[in-house]
Order: structure tokens, then C-alpha cells, then sequence
């Protein structure tokens, strides 16, 4: 028989195989995403395929699957050691629910629903989408069949992003923050509203990019351990804690676009930086879950990037930077200006209050569609009803409608909650950090970001999957998800900026 | 029994999934050379050979023999299906030969002797190296034992890189052209040498880079299948034909270090993109060999890119773009200088006739080294001996001596005479090529790179490795490899430059 060290020096070195191929295929999307020449797509997107085939059987691999159980059943391992093997356990039994041929109408399906949302962008219509996005809906609910739940059938699906969230429980967040924003957005739109035009000068290009540096730098990214490019969306990817990449988007004619969007990637990229590497390729190496991962780069974004702390340090300098753009604007008119709050079409251009409606609205239209009460075919309708009755916005468009997300495209259901519970945790998890770190406003009003940095290293980063979502919230602020947190930022934050009663 | 058509299909997909891994890794190792940050290089090391053992795994398989094996018994194979499926079954049975035992040592000590090779090259110091690289080259003869050879055992470590090239062929070729080059570079010595001092004047960055760009547009390099970035050392990798990547490096006071190794490069580059797509992952998809590989790029670099038609051409523009450093040249001085042969200590900077007095002294070493009558501890002494013998030129120290090359480091024994070979056939196509192409010298005169990249894609691109060297050379040009050109070449071009009788 073989030695528990045995079986999880095996154990560990399968799952680094299986991370060193996912990784790959990791760097091959990121080439994608920034320096790919044009016609390599066809190519590059088989290769893909061939990487992520060949890491799913790796990882379907029956003597892997003999040692993860034989492990689960041996007492000798430290809390780590058994956490990961609980971890890859459910993970491989789930992977196991799968038939071959299942994931191979999945894999087809969505491949060419992805294609069609591309086309019905550029014809600017839904009908163009609705027969592909109804055969992917179709499919995403007999997985969700094929994964089981215990009360709604979006559960399981919400388990994918979210292990442990229900229905239930985002409904009730929903029903927590709804009627408190309701009329906190009603008297923010009651009041007079900053003047933020100033942000659409021109702002060249090479001078957004040195500054995006700066940031990326005064934010402690470790540039050693990163890189940052262009890209058509910005986004994050790691290859390992030290190989950590990120992206920006330069709009010359609109500053924020790319200044908050660097920030808010900055805090996914710290993340995957502070994840402990000598559990590189095991749960323990990897972010908790998407909504911490959220938390993290909403924390950077909204409370740090976009708090009046934040500018007091860094405001002289972006005036220096950009001098007839911005000398004639001071710190209190900026700092207003960049948290306007406004109803909008586009969830990726919403403010960090109105962006809950967004997602609360797409949360309610999955949760029908997967629970068959709503048809694919009747989405545009909803969409364009809801974004009247909540946002009081008219839709005019599709592509600035019902098609302006590619999650439903590539069968992301049950992703959008995660961005709304992000924001909820990076609000409690600031609010305990203002308690638990001595003069963080100090700290941010100086530029110094390493303390903050640092708490969220011990109490985040390091811990990789050892906690739940909820589990990792209640260690550091003493409870679980509560969104009175966010509530109260919203509250505190935006009475200096409009009249709020 | 399965259709041979079935059998084929079979064949192609496993190679095709083998192709896509291999291909991976090259975009990894692409990122390596262009991209990674500092840290990243450890992860990186450890996925590439994960991806390594992946492909080497997969092109073992049991399933891929059988159906080789059937398929090279069916009679109803195309005469292209036939020569893929003879070519994958050679590698096969090569493969086969190595034990899984064998392969992770000589794994382990090339990497153990590529970072002992850093280091020795960081002390500057041979004996730093020798240690490890005799067990390299142990391990190397070992190899030659286990492949097999008829008449010498570094025939069959040639073999790796030149299909059919052996001791005897290569002595031969070298007795046919070094007496020949010796009294030319006598003569050479002992003629006025041209001023070539405006080279190292300051060329800004920015614009060695617009003026490679725009050399590479004009060479037809595709570059929307492909691209250019900067590295340390300037490569060419392909990741399919819609996909090849060049890099290059810039020093402001060498203005030839950028150009003509992007000339270089762009010849490999063109031959990949010539490749037929649909071949992809078979052997006619793949290059002939190393030594038509390397024709293409010395036949773009040496006969195009420093020929006096090219810059008749060329150079006015030129002039334009660095006004103030060539303005005072005239056409003909660059051209003479751009060509100026003096024996030097160091390979890649050495001129188009002392490069193969280089490559000479490594063939002769490499092959008492396996031959065993060299000891790899006497390396340094019998490097510095041959430089003063043949070249003329004193060894001061070991970087810019023995230790100069990657090659060794990596276990590369035998690469060396492709480099050689590649430029011998360069001048005999090229000789085809001025007699096969109407007006092929008015259309260099003019700019016009078409013709010859036609003739160059009908004669060799698009046959992939349909032939041999040997056989390719032949059906081009009447007769296999004949060196002769290559001096009828250098006498023909440097009588113009140099008093030669």
C-alpha cells in the first residue's frame, strides 16, 4: 500500500500537469487577445480546443480519480492537504457527471452561438441570435438536470461561478439592496449633476499609457512578476503568481475609460500575485471564488480608485500630467465628476450604483429562462421592459441591449451574480479593513497602498480555496455577506457629492 | 478492416492534435523570448516541458503506430499521402528507439548544461562548462549509438537535422570550397578596405524600427499572418503558415546589427508562410530541412539584401529616412561596405565568406568530439588552435571564443553544417532562379520582390518536405548540392568590391 506522501506527491503532480496545460492554453488566449495577427485566428482557436481537450482528459484520468479517493479516506494529512483533496474530489466526481458527448454538443453549441452573437452585433439584431442562444439554453438547462439541485434548477448553474449560492440567497441580497437604492438613486437624480465633460478632452494616447504605468506602479504591481498590453477588452489572466497579465483599452477622448478599468484589473492581477505558489496547480493555489475575485478588484476600483483619499494624493499629479486638461478643474469638482451616477444603457459603463440594476435585471431574466418562464425567443422583450421599468431608460438598440454582453454567447449563466456579490464583499471587507488597519485613510491620502495591499495578502490572497466565499468573509469581518455594508458606503460616499436626505 | 481513407483520417487527426501541442509550445516559447516577465521564467520552463512530454506522449502512441504501419502497406495512397505517411513512420521508428530512461537523462543534463553555459558565459570561463558539457556529449555519443550509422557516428546526429547528410558528404563539400575561398580572402586581406564607420553613426530606435517594418512590407512578408517584436536575439517561429512571427533587435550605433538579420529573418518567415495550410501537422506541411530553410533566409539576406540591385532601389529611400547619417554616402560606398569581409572572432557577425570558415572549425570539432579523438575538455585549446590556423584571429577570451554558441548548451551537435549547406544552396538556386525568372535582376533594380518569392513558393515552399535536399535541389536546378556556385557567386560579387585577380 502506498504512503499518504506517497499518494499526494502523485496527487500534486497530476494536478500540476493538468495546470501546466491549462496555463498554456491560458498564454495562447491572451496572444489572442493583444498580438495575434489576423489571419491566425482559425489556427489559434484549434489549438486552443486541442489544449483544453487534452486537460479535461488529464484531469478525467481514472488513477487520478483511484488517488483523490483513496486520499479522502486516509487520516494523516495536514487541514491543507485535506482541503485540496476534498475540493479535487468534488470537482472530479462533478467533471464526472458529464457524458463525452454532452460536452461535445456543449463545446459545438457554443462555439457557434458565439459566432452568431458576433454576426447579430454586426447586423444590430437579436433575431439573428435567438435560434442559437435558444439551442444553448436549451442545453445549459439540461445541464443543469445533469448537475442536480435541490430547490431551483439555476442553483447548480450559480455553482459553477459561486459554489453555494442559491436562489434563495440572492434573492434575498437583491431584496436587501433594491429598496434601499431605490430611493437613494430617485434624489441622486433629483439634484444637480456634476459637470464631468472635462473627462472627454483629448488625452493622447503614449501619455494615458505612461500614466496607466504610473498607477499600475504606485498600486503595488509587481511589474517583475507582469506585464501589462492593449487589448480590444481589458481584462486579466494569470499563468501562475508570478506571470500575472493584464490589459487596457486607451480611448483618447475619454480619460476614465481607461483609468478605472487599469484599477480595477490591478485588483484582480494583485490577487493572482499574493496567491501562494508552492500550491501552484491545487485548489489551495487558486482564487477562492469569482465573487472575491470581484471584491478584489471592486475594492481597488471603487473604494480606493474612486474615493476622495485616493485623489488627494494622486490628483496634483494627474493635473501635472495633463495640464490643459485638467488645471482649470480642483480636486472636489474632479472627484465629483468621476462618481457621477446616471442611469444608463451599457452595464460595463455604469456607475458603481445604477451597475446593480444591470445585473439584478439579467439575474431575473437567467433564473426564468432556466426555470422555463421564459422563452429565449421572448429575452428582447423582457430586456427592453425591465430596462424601462428599472433603469427608466429606453432601449433603442439591440446591440446596446440584449446583445451588448458576450457571456450568454460563450454559456456563462449564472456569471452576472458574481459581479453584484463582489461589490457587496469588497464594501464589507473595506469597512473591516478601515477598522483593522491603523490610518488607512492616512495611508491612501499619502499614495501609500502597502498596507491595505498587505491586509488583503494575509487575509485574501494567501488563503487561496481554503475558505467558501462566505466561510473567508466571516473569518475577516465576523459575519457573512451582509450588503448593509455597501448600503452604507453608498450612503456615506454620495451625500458629499448630491443632496441625499 | 478499416478503409484506407479512414486509416487517414485517423492518421491526420492524431497528428494534427500533435501539431496543435507542438505549436503551443512554440507560442510559449515565442512569449519567452518577447514578453515574460522577469519572474515568470520558472513557471514557464516547467510548462513548456510539460507540453514537451505531452507531444512525445502522444506521438508514441500504440493506436498512431498500428495505423502508420497499415497505412504504409495500402497501395491506394496518393503519391503526396504516401510520402507523408513513409516520413511519419521513419520518425516513428526513430522515436522508438529511445528509451524513456534515455530521454529524461539527456532531458535533465541539457538543461543542467544550458544554465551552466549561462554561467560559465557570466564568469567568462570554459572550464565553468566543461564538466557538464562532457557529460553532454557522452550522452550524444550514446545517442549516435542507439540511432544507428553506417559509416560514422556523427552521421547519425546530422541525420537529426539533415535527412541523409553524412561526414563524407560534408568533407567534400568543404574540400571543394575552402581552397577555393582562401586565396579570395588573401586577396581581400591584402586589398584597400572600404570605410564602413557611417554604420555605427547614431540610428534612432524609433526609426530603425518604422525602416524594418517598412522592409518587411516590402519583402511580402504577410503581416496579417504574421508579425515582428524586438528579443535579445532575433528569431523566426512559425505557429501554423497564417501565424509566423519574427523578431528582431535594434542597437542605435549598428545600423546593419537590425537590418540585415531582419532580411535574415524575413527569408524564414516567407518560407513558412509559404507552407501548404493544408498540410498542416503532416510532413509536407513541415520545412524540407534545416539547410533549405536556411537557404531561403541567406538567399533573401546575402543575394537580395546586400546586392547592389536591391539598393539601387532601396538605398535612395533609404538616404530619406537617415538623412543625416548617409547623406554623404553614395550608393556605391554602402554598398562596398555593407559587404566588407575581415575575419573576426564571433559567428553571427562574421561576412557571407569567412561565416564558413566558422562553421568549418565547429564541423571538425563536433566530429572528433563524437568520433571521440577530441576531448570535450580540450575544446578551448583546439577552438583558439583553428581560429589562429584558419581564420587568423587570436582568442582573448572565452565568451567571445568557445563559448559564443547556444548550440552546444542545448545538445545541438550536427546543427552547425546546415548554416553552411543552407548558403550553398541559396547560391545554386539563386543561379536558377537569375535564369528561370525574366528580368529577375530589373525587377530587384525596381523593387519588385514578387517574381522571385513566386518562383521561390512554386519551387520550394509549397512542396513542404515532398523531396529531400537533395532531391529538391536537383529538380530546380539540374543537379544536387554543387558548392561551385557559391564561389562563382563570391568571385562575381567581390571583384566589384575588392582587387581580386
Amino acid at each position: 500500500m502506498q504512503t499518504t506522501q506517497e499518494l499526494y506527491s502523485l496527487y500534486k503532480e497530476k494536478m500540476r500537469k493538468i495546470a501546466d496545460v491549462k496555463h498554456a492554453t491560458a498564454v495562447l488566449q491572451w496572444d489572442q487577445e493583444t498580438y495575434l495577427p489576423q489571419k491566425g485566428a482559425t489556427f489559434r482557436g484549434q489549438q486552443i480546443s486541442t489544449l483544453s481537450q487534452i486537460a479535461h482528459s488529464l484531469f478525467n484520468d481514472d488513477v487520478l480519480g483511484a488517488t483523490i479517493k483513496e486520499l479522502h479516506t486516509r487520516e494523516d494529512l495536514t487541514i491543507e492537504e485535506k482541503r485540496n483533496v476534498q475540493l479535487t474530489l468534488e470537482d472530479y466526481e462533478k467533471n464526472k457527471k458529464y457524458t463525452s458527448e454532452f460536452v461535445r454538443r456543449l463545446a459545438e453549441q457554443t462555439n457557434k452561438t458565439y459566432h452568431t452573437w458576433i454576426e447579430s452585433r454586426k447586423q444590430n439584431s437579436f433575431s439573428v441570435f435567438e435560434k442559437d442562444l435558444k439551442l444553448l439554453v436549451d442545453l445549459k438547462k439540461q445541464e443543469a438536470d445533469l448537475l442536480g439541485y435541490k430547490e431551483h434548477p439555476y442553483d447548480s448553474l450559480l455553482n459553477e461561478y459561486e459554489k453555494g449560492a442559491t436562489v434563495i440567497l440572492i434573492d434575498k441580497t437583491f431584496a436587501d439592496i433594491l429598496p434601499a437604492l431605490e430611493p437613494i438613486i430617485h434624489q441622486i437624480l433629483e439634484s444637480p449633476q456634476p459637470d464631468n465633460s472635462f473627462l472627454t478632452k483629448y488625452f493622447p494616447k503614449q501619455q494615458q499609457w505612461d500614466w496607466s504605468l504610473y498607477l499600475l506602479k504606485k498600486l503595488q504591481f509587481d511589474d517583475s512578476a507582469g506585464r501589462q498590453d492593449l487589448s480590444e477588452h481589458p481584462f486579466s489572466i494569470s499563468f501562475n503568481p508570478d506571470d500575472v497579465r493584464i490589459t487596457t483599452r486607451i480611448d483618447e477622448n475619454d480619460f476614465g475609460n481607461m483609468t478605472w478599468s487599469c484599477i480595477h484589473e490591478v485588483g484582480h492581477a494583485l490577487y493572482e500575485q499574493g496567491l501562494p505558489k508552492e500550491q501552484y496547480g491545487l485548489p489551495l493555489g487558486e482564487a477562492c471564488s469569482y465573487s472575491i475575485h470581484e471584491s478584489q478588484s471592486r475594492l481597488w476600483e471603487n473604494h480606493v480608485g474612486r474615493s476622495l483619499q485616493f485623489w488627494e494624493h494622486f490628483y496634483p499629479q494627474l493635473q501635472q500630467k495633463f495640464e490643459n486638461q485638467l488645471s482649470s478643474v480642483n480636486l472636489l469638482d474632479f472627484y465629483k465628476s468621476i462618481n457621477k451616477v446616471y442611469p444608463s444603457l451599457v452595464r460595463t459603463e455604469a456607475d458603481e450604483i445604477t451597475y446593480h440594476l444591470h445585473v439584478f435585471i439579467r439575474y431575473e431574466l437567467e433564473k426564468k429562462l432556466i426555470e422555463g418562464s421564459l422563452k429565449a425567443t421572448d429575452i428582447k422583450e423582457f430586456w427592453n421592459e425591465q430596462y424601462q421599468k428599472i433603469l427608466k431608460v429606453k432601449v433603442t438598440d439591440d446591440k446596446q441591449g440584449c446583445l451588448q454582453d458576450v457571456h450568454w454567447s460563450h454559456g456563462s449563466f449564472g456569471y452576472f451574480p458574481t459581479y453584484s456579490l463582489g461589490s457587496f464583499y469588497a464594501a464589507q471587507f473595506f469597512a473591516a479593513a478601515k477598522v483593522q488597519i491603523k490610518n488607512l485613510d492616512e495611508h491612501l491620502k499619502t499614495g501609500n497602498m502597502q498596507p491595505l495591499l498587505q491586509w488583503l495578502r494575509l487575509n485574501i490572497h494567501i488563503k487561496g480555496r481554503m475558505h467558501t466565499s462566505e466561510e473567508l468573509c466571516r473569518t475577516i469581518t465576523g459575519s457573512g455577506l451582509d450588503a448593509r455594508h455597501f448600503i452604507a458606503h453608498i450612503l456615506d460616499k454620495y451625500h458629499t457629492i448630491y443632496t441625499l436626505s
